[in-house]
C-alpha cells in the first residue's frame, strides 16, 4: 500500500489541475479529491470483525471464519468496491469496519425497498387529503406523513454514518432532503393550527414531496433524466426565444391583417382583435389543438388568408417543433455520453482500488491469487454456482497460472453482469420421439391454437359452447407449460431473464384462477362479477402477444421495447414527479370549480358542470365536467389528456372561465415542460435505444466469455445475429443443442449466455456508448486513465454529484 | 489512351463480379459496364468543331479558335466531365462531337427552366378543369395539356440523342414518361368523346401528372426522397403490422369491456358497439384527434376505465409513433449515406476520366499542363475572374511546377464549388472616421431603430403622426443600405450568397414602392387598397428578423434553417406530388358533396353545407363547409388541415356521411402516407441537418483553400468557429480586415470564402457525410476505388438509376 503513496500524491495533484481546468469550483474539486483519497487510502485499517450484520449479507458469514481478521477486513472492503463497480453505485463510504458493515446494510435490498415504500406512502397521501379521492381525517394523514418523514430522516442518518462527514454536508441532495423535511413539518404545524382555528390554509409543502423521490441515492436514473433536462435548457432556451419571437411577429401580423375585418368566430365572439388572445391562439395552434377552427373565419372571408396560417404551421408547428427535438436529442446524446464515460471511469477506479487491496507480488507482476479471487467472488455474488465460478476463473486466468492479473481482474464486474445459465440437455419429449415433427408441427400448433382462441374471444362468450371451449384452451396451454417444464427443468425455465416463460405462466395461472373464481361465483350466486370477467378477458387477449413474438421480424421490435422497458420506467418516474407537482398546484387552484354529476344526471347543473360561468361554453357542451382537479386521480388523468394536447384549448379555456384568464399560463407552462421538454427527451431516448438495437454488436466482454464457453466445449449454440440486428433468444425452444463436451472437468454442464438482455438500466446505457468508449476501457493502467484531456473526461455537469 | 486498355479490361471484369456479388440483375450490370465503357473509351474520336451551339456555352467560342481541332474536342469532353462532377450530374452521354454539343445544350439553364415551366403548367391545369377554381372550356385545357405533352416528348427525344440508346431504353424513368404521355393522350381522347356524347367520364390520368415532375433527370432530389421512402418501407411495414395488431387487440378488448355497457357518446349514439368503428376510433386516437372525447363515456362510467385509454395512448401514440420515427430516421441515414457515397465515387470516376483525356507525361508522372488546365477551367466556369483562377492554380500546383498532378486535379470540382469573393478594403466611412464608435454605436443603432419601428407598427397606423414616422424609418433604412453599398461596392454587397443583403434591399425597396403606391392611390381616390396595405404591413414586420439575426446565438439557428431551406424545398416537391395525387382523387370522389354558401349566408342550406346528410353533424355545427374538395385550392388546403391531424375525425366523418363509410379509408391512407412517412422523413432530415450544423467542421478542401489564401497574404479574417459550432459570416459588416499583403502578384486583391453556405442541395448532403467518406476520398487511384468491397460501395438500391 505504502509504495503507491508517491503516485497517489501525484495523481491527486493532477486531478486537482485537471478539474480546475474544466471549470469546477474549488470546493467541488476538494470534495472530489477527498473522495479519491478515501478510495486510495482505504483498506489496511485495523479490522473489527464482530457485529457483522447477518441480515445484510448472510452468505458472508460462511466465509468469514476461514479468514484471518485483517485479510477478512480487506476482502470485505474489496468486495464492496467490486459490488459497487458491478452495480455502478458511486457512494463514497468510510472504510472503517463499522462503516463498511453499515454500508452493506445500507445497500441491502430490504432497506431500499423500505425507502421506496415510504416514498410511495408519502406521495399517495394526496389521495386521502382534501380535496380527497378517499377522504381521511387530517390527523391520520399528518401522522402518516410524520412517520414517512421520520423514515426519511432515519435513512439520511444511516447514510451520514456510512459516508465521510465532509462529503455528506457538501452534497446538495442531503441538504435538500433535510430542508424539505423541516419545511414539511413547519407547514404541517401551521396548517394544523389554522385548521383548528377554522382558517383556510394551503398545504403548499405537498408540492415538495417528489423531492424525496428525486434525491435519495437510489433514484439515480430519475436524477439523470432531470440533469438531461437541465443540461438541455440553455440550448432549448435560445430556440424557445426565437420561437416566441416568431409567434409574436405572427401575432402582430394577424392583428393588423384580421383585427379590423369585423370577423366572428364560430361561437360568435370577435375574431383576432386582442394581441394577447391572438398570441394564445397561435401558441395553441403550434400544439395543433385548435386547427382548423382558428383559421376558418379568415379562410371563409378570403381563401388567400389561409396561406398565412399554412406558413405559420410550416414554420412553427413543423420546423420549430423538429428543431426542439433536434436540440433536445443532440444535448441528450452529448450529456449521456459524458455521464456514461464518467461512470466507466469511476468503475475502473473502484476496481483498481479493489485490486490494490488484494494484490500480491508474483515475480515482477502484481496479481491476485486464485484462492483470494474465489473468496472475493463468493462474497460479491453469494449465490454463484461453483461451475459458473470455474468458468469465470477460466476466462480471467487463461493460462491457468493460479492467479489473476490486473487487466483481467478489472473485467470482473462486467463478467459478473453477464448472466450465464446452466442448462441441461434433455430433449423435448416430442422432439426425441419425432424430431422433425416437433420443429414443424408442435411449435406452430400452439400459435394456431392461440389464433383460434382469439376468434372464439371475438365471438360472443355468452354462448355456452364457447365458454366451454375456453376450458379446452386453458388445458391445452397448461399441457404446453408442463411439457416445457419437463424439458428445461423448472430452474432453467423460470430463469430470471426468461421473460416469455414468466409471461406465459402468469397469464395462464391467472386466467385459470379467475375463470374458476368466476364460474364458482356465477353458479353459486347467479351473479356475473364484471371485474373478474374483465380481468379474465384482458388476460385471454394478452395471449395473442405470443403469436406476434413467434414471428422473427416482430420479435426484434418487441424485444427492443421490452429491453428498454426498465428505462422507460425512469421516464415514468420523471413524468410522475412533474405530474404530481402540477396536480397539487392544479388542485389548489381549480378544485371545486367544476363538478361532475354522474354520467346520467338529469340535474340542470350538470349542463354547466355546476358553475354558471361555463354556461354555453364548449367545455360544458363537450360534457367535459369529469375532467376536473377535484382529486388527485382526476387531476392526473386530466394532465394525461393535456399531454396528448388535443382539446388543449377547450380545457384551458374552461378552467380560465371558472377562475381567471391568468389560469392559461398554468396550461402553457405544463405544455412547455411536459410536451416540449419531457416528451422530446422520451422520443430522443427511444430513437437512441432503437439505433443501438439496430446496430448492436456483442460487447467485447461478452465475446470473450462466449469464446471461452465454446473453447471449453460446454456451450450451447446461440441463434446467429442476422442482418446486423439483434435477435434475441427469447425462449429456449428456439436454440439447437451442441453436445460435443470434450473437456472432462466441466462435463455435463451446458452454459448459455442470457446477457443480451440488459441486467440494469445503467448496463443498457453503458452498452449504448460502449463502442465509443471501448479504447479507453482497454487501456487498464491508472496513468492512462489520467492522461485523457480533462474536457474528454469531465462533462460540464459532472456525474460526481450523482455519486454522493 | 491505348496504354490503359488492359487496365480497363481488368476493371470491367472486376466491376462485373463486384456488381453481381451485390445482387444486381445481369442486365443492370451490363448497363453499368456499358456506361463505364462509354466513360473510359470516350475521347480520341474524330472531331467535328463546326456547329458548336453558341447558345449553350458562349464563353467557349472565345477559346475554341485557339485550339487545334482534336485538342479542342478533348477539352470539351473533359470540361463536360468536370462540369458534371461539379454539379453532380450523372447522365451518361455519347462522346461524339454532335452528342457533346447537344449535351451542353441539354444542360443549359434555359432548357431546364422551360421543362419546369411546362411541368408547372401541366400541374396547374387542375385549377382550370372541372371542378375548377377558374373554369376554362375543356378544349382550352386539353390543348394546353397536349402542348405540355409535346414539350415533354421533345425533351425526351433530346435526351435520347444525348445518351446511348441502350442506356436510354433500359431506364425506367424514360419508359415511365412515355407511358404516361400515351395514357394521358388516350384519356384525353376518351374523355373528349364522352364529353361530346354528354356521358359522365373521369379524367383519371390527371393523377398521373406528378410523374413528369418526378421522372425528369432534373428532379434528382425528389426522386431521392421517394427512394428514401421506398427503402424505408420494408422496415416500416413490420412496425406498422405490429401497430395494427396492437390496435386490433385493443379494439377487441374495448368491444368486450365497453360493448355491453349501454354507454352513449356525447352525441347520443351507442358507444363502442361495433368492432370496425372501435378500430377506426382507436386509430384516430393515435393521431390524438379524438382525445379525450373518445374516453369520456367510459371514464364517466368508471374512472378505472381511463387506465385502458392511458395504456393505449402510451403504447400506441407515444411508443409506436416514436418507433416509426426511429425506423424512418435510421433508414434515412443509412440509405442517404450509401447514395452520397456512390455519388462521390461517380464524381471521382468522372474526374479520372477527364484527367485521362488531358494528361501528358512529365518524367514518370502523368500530369495536366498549366496552360491546358487554365483552358479547361475557363470552359467549365466561363465567368471566373483571372485572380480567382490564379488562386486555384496556386492551390493545385503548390510547387509552381507548371503542371497539376492527378491528386490535385481531382480536387478541382470541390474547389470550384467553393465560392471565393474578391472584396475591396475600403472601410466604412463612419468606421474610418471613428472606428470604436462605428462598432459600438452605428451597428446597434439600426437594431434599436428597427425595434422602435416595431413598436410603431404595433400602434395604430391610422394615426397620421405614425404613418409619417414610417417615411422617416424608410429613409433611415435606405441611408443604411447606401452607406453599405459605398463601403463594400455593389458587386460584393450583392454577392450570390449575401442572403441578408438581398433580404434587406428587397424588403426596403418593396416597402418603398408599396408605400408610395398606397399613398398615391389613397390621395387620388380616397380608397384604402387592402391588398397593398397587407403587403406593406408584412414587409414592415419582416424587418424585425434583422434584429434577431444580429444576436449571435440566434444566428446559428436561423442560418442553419436558411441553409437547409433549399433541401426543404425538395420535401415541398415531394409533398406537392403526394398532395396533388390525393387532391385529384379527393376531387373525383367528393366534389360537390359539400357546399360553402359564403361567410355570412343566411340560407338554411348553409347550416347543413347544402347536404341534408350533414344535418346536426359536428362537421356542419363546426361550420366546416369551407373545407371541401370542390376545387384544387380548397382540396390542397383541406389536405394541409388533415396533415395537421387535429379534427381529423370530424372531417373524415363529415365526408363519410355525405358518401359512404368506405371514404374513411381515403383519410386513413392519407394519414399513413403523409403523417407517418413523409412528416417523419422531414423530421429525420431536420434532425440530421441540425446535428451536422452543430458539429460541422470545415471540410478538408475548404481548409486547403483557406490556408492558401492566408499563405498568400490576401485573405480576410473570417469569424472563428466558436463552441464547435458553425457561425456564419452573415454580413460583411462583421468581419475585421487583415491588410498585410506580402506577395506582389496578387496585391490589392482580398479573398473571402463564402462557401460555408452550400451551393447545391447535393453539396449539403455530401457535406453531411463528408467526414465519414473522407478516407476514401483521399485515395485517388482507380485501383483503390475499385478495391472497396462491393457492399460498401453499392447500396441495395443504387443511385445508378439516378444517373440515367
Amino acid at each position: 500500500m505504502e509504495g503507491d503513496l508517491a503516485l497517489i500524491q501525484e495523481i491527486l495533484a493532477m486531478n486537482y489541475k485537471m478539474l480546475e481546468a474544466s471549470g469546477f469550483h474549488l470546493c467541488e474539486v476538494e470534495m472530489i479529491n477527498q473522495r479519491f483519497s478515501e478510495m486510495f487510502f482505504a483498506g489496511g485499517n485495523g479490522s473489527d470483525q464482530e457485529g457483522l450484520g447477518e441480515l445484510s449479507f448472510p452468505a458472508l458469514t460462511v466465509f468469514v471464519p476461514l479468514l484471518s481478521p485483517t485479510e477478512d477486513q480487506d476482502l470485505l472492503l474489496a468486495a464492496a468496491y467490486v459490488s459497487d463497480a458491478q452495480y455502478n453505485r458511486n457512494v463514497p463510504f468510510e472504510t472503517s469496519p463499522q462503516a463498511i458493515r453499515l454500508y452493506y446494510f445500507y445497500n441491502h435490498w430490504a432497506m431500499q425497498a423500505a425507502t421506496y415504500f415510504f416514498i410511495c406512502v408519502d406521495l399517495s397521501l394526496a389521495l386521502f387529503e382534501e380535496p380527497a379521492l378517499f377522504p381521511l381525517p387530517f390527523l391520520v394523514t399528518s401522522i402518516a406523513e410524520v412517520l414517512c418523514l421520520t423514515a426519511f430522516f432515519g435513512r439520511l442518518v444511516h447514510f451520514a454514518k456510512v459516508t465521510p462527514q465532509m462529503v455528506f454536508w457538501k452534497d446538495t441532495k442531503n441538504i435538500c432532503i433535510m430542508v424539505t423535511i423541516v419545511l414539511t413539518l413547519v407547514d404541517l404545524i401551521v396548517y394544523g393550527i389554522l385548521e383548528a382555528l377554522n382558517v383556510y390554509g394551503i398545504r403548499w409543502s405537498r408540492a415538495l414531496r417528489p423531492v424525496f423521490l428525486i434525491n435519495f441515492p437510489e433514484s439515480r436514473q430519475i436524477r439523470r433524466a432531470f440533469r438531461s433536462i437541465r443540461n438541455t435548457l440553455p440550448d432549448v432556451l435560445y430556440v424557445f426565444l426565437l420561437f416566441i419571437f416568431s409567434v409574436g411577429t405572427f401575432s402582430l401580423m394577424a392583428l393588423k391583417l384580421f383585427g379590423d375585418r369585423g370577423l366572428k368566430t364560430v361561437e360568435g365572439s370577435p375574431y383576432f382583435t386582442n394581441i394577447l388572445d391572438i398570441a394564445f391562439e397561435l401558441y395553441v395552434l403550434v400544439t395543433t389543438a385548435n386547427s382548423p377552427d382558428v383559421m376558418m373565419p379568415a379562410y371563409e372571408f378570403n381563401w388567400w388568408y389561409s396561406l398565412y396560417f399554412i406558413t405559420y404551421i410550416i414554420i412553427n408547428t413543423y420546423i420549430f417543433m423538429s428543431v426542439f427535438l433536434a436540440v433536445v436529442y443532440n444535448n441528450y446524446r452529448k450529456h449521456l455520453k459524458n455521464e456514461i464515460r464518467t461512470l466507466a471511469y469511476l468503475k475502473r477506479r473502484k476496481m483498481i482500488e479493489a485490486f490494490n487491496i488484494l494484490k500480491v507480488k508474483v515475480g515482477t507482476e502484481s496479481v491476485v491469487k486464485e484462492a483470494q479471487w474465489r473468496r472475493l467472488v463468493k462474497v460479491v455474488a453469494p449465490d454463484i454456482s461453483s461451475s459458473h465460478l470455474e468458468l469465470l476463473l477460466r476466462i480471467l486466468d487463461e493460462g491457468q497460472k493460479g492467479h489473476v492479473d490486473k487487466v483481467n481482474f478489472l473485467r470482473l464486474p462486467d463478467l459478473l453482469n453477464i448472466q450465464v445459465i446452466t442448462i441441461n440437455v434433455k430433449r423435448h419429449p416430442l422432439e426425441a420421439w419425432m424430431p422433425r415433427v416437433y420443429q414443424s408441427v408442435f411449435v406452430w400448433a400452439y400459435d394456431v391454437i392461440i389464433l383460434i382462441n382469439a376468434i372464439f374471444i371475438a365471438l360472443d362468450e355468452k354462448n355456452p359452447f364457447i365458454s366451454y371451449a375456453e376450458w379446452l384452451f386453458l388445458s391445452l396451454y397448461i399441457i404446453e407449460i408442463l411439457l416445457k417444464l419437463y424439458t428445461y427443468e423448472p430452474r432453467a425455465y423460470f430463469g430470471r431473464k426468461q421473460f416469455w416463460n414468466w409471461f406465459d405462466t402468469l397469464i395462464i395461472i391467472a386466467a385459470l384462477v379467475a375463470t374458476v373464481a368466476n364460474t364458482t361465483i356465477q353458479s353459486a350466486r347467479k351473479y356475473n362479477s364484471q371485474q373478474i370477467l374483465d380481468i379474465v378477458l384482458i388476460l385471454r387477449i394478452l395471449r395473442l402477444l405470443r403469436v406476434i413474438v413467434s414471428i422473427q421480424r416482430f420479435r426484434v421490435i418487441v424485444t427492443t421495447l421490452i429491453n428498454i422497458g426498465p428505462t422507460m420506467l425512469t421516464f415514468g418516474g420523471l413524468v410522475l414527479v412533474v405530474y404530481y407537482v402540477f396536480a397539487i398546484i392544479g388542485m389548489e387552484a381549480f378544485h371545486g370549480r367544476v363538478h361532475f354529476f354522474g354520467p346520467n344526471s338529469t340535474s340542470p347543473d350538470a349542463l354547466t358542470c355546476g358553475n354558471s360561468a361555463l354556461r354555453d361554453s364548449a367545455f360544458a357542451r363537450g360534457k367535459y365536467c369529469r375532467n376536473n382537479f377535484n382529486d388527485l386521480g382526476s387531476s392526473l388523468i386530466l394532465l394525461v389528456e393535456l399531454t396528448v394536447v388535443n382539446h388543449f384549448i377547450l380545457l384551458a379555456n374552461g378552467f380560465a372561465l371558472v377562475t381567471h384568464q391568468v389560469a392559461k399560463l398554468y396550461f402553457i407552462g405544463f405544455h412547455i415542460v411536459v410536451v416540449i421538454l419531457i416528451v422530446n427527451i422520451f422520443i430522443a431516448f427511444i430513437l437512441e435505444a432503437f439505433f443501438v438495437a439496430y446496430s448492436l454488436e456483442k460487447s467485447e466482454v461478452e465475446t470473450a466469455i462466449e469464446k471461452k464457453i465454446q473453447e471449453l466445449g460446454v456451450g450451447v449454440q446461440e441463434e446467429k445475429v442476422q442482418d446486423g440486428r439483434l435477435i434475441e433468444n427469447m425462449d429456449a425452444k428456439d436454440s439447437g443443442f451442441i453436445e460435443d463436451n470434450k473437456k472432462e472437468d466441466l462435463k455435463g454442464l451446458y452454459f448459455r449466455i442470457a446477457s443480451k438482455k440488459y441486467r440494469t438500466v445503467d448496463a443498457l446505457l453503458q452498452q449504448m456508448f460502449e463502442s465509443e468508449i471501448a479504447p479507453e476501457e482497454e487501456g487498464p493502467s491508472l496513468e492512462e486513465i489520467l492522461n485523457f484531456s480533462p474536457a474528454d473526461i469531465y462533462p460540464k455537469n459532472p456525474s460526481f454529484e450523482n455519486s454522493a
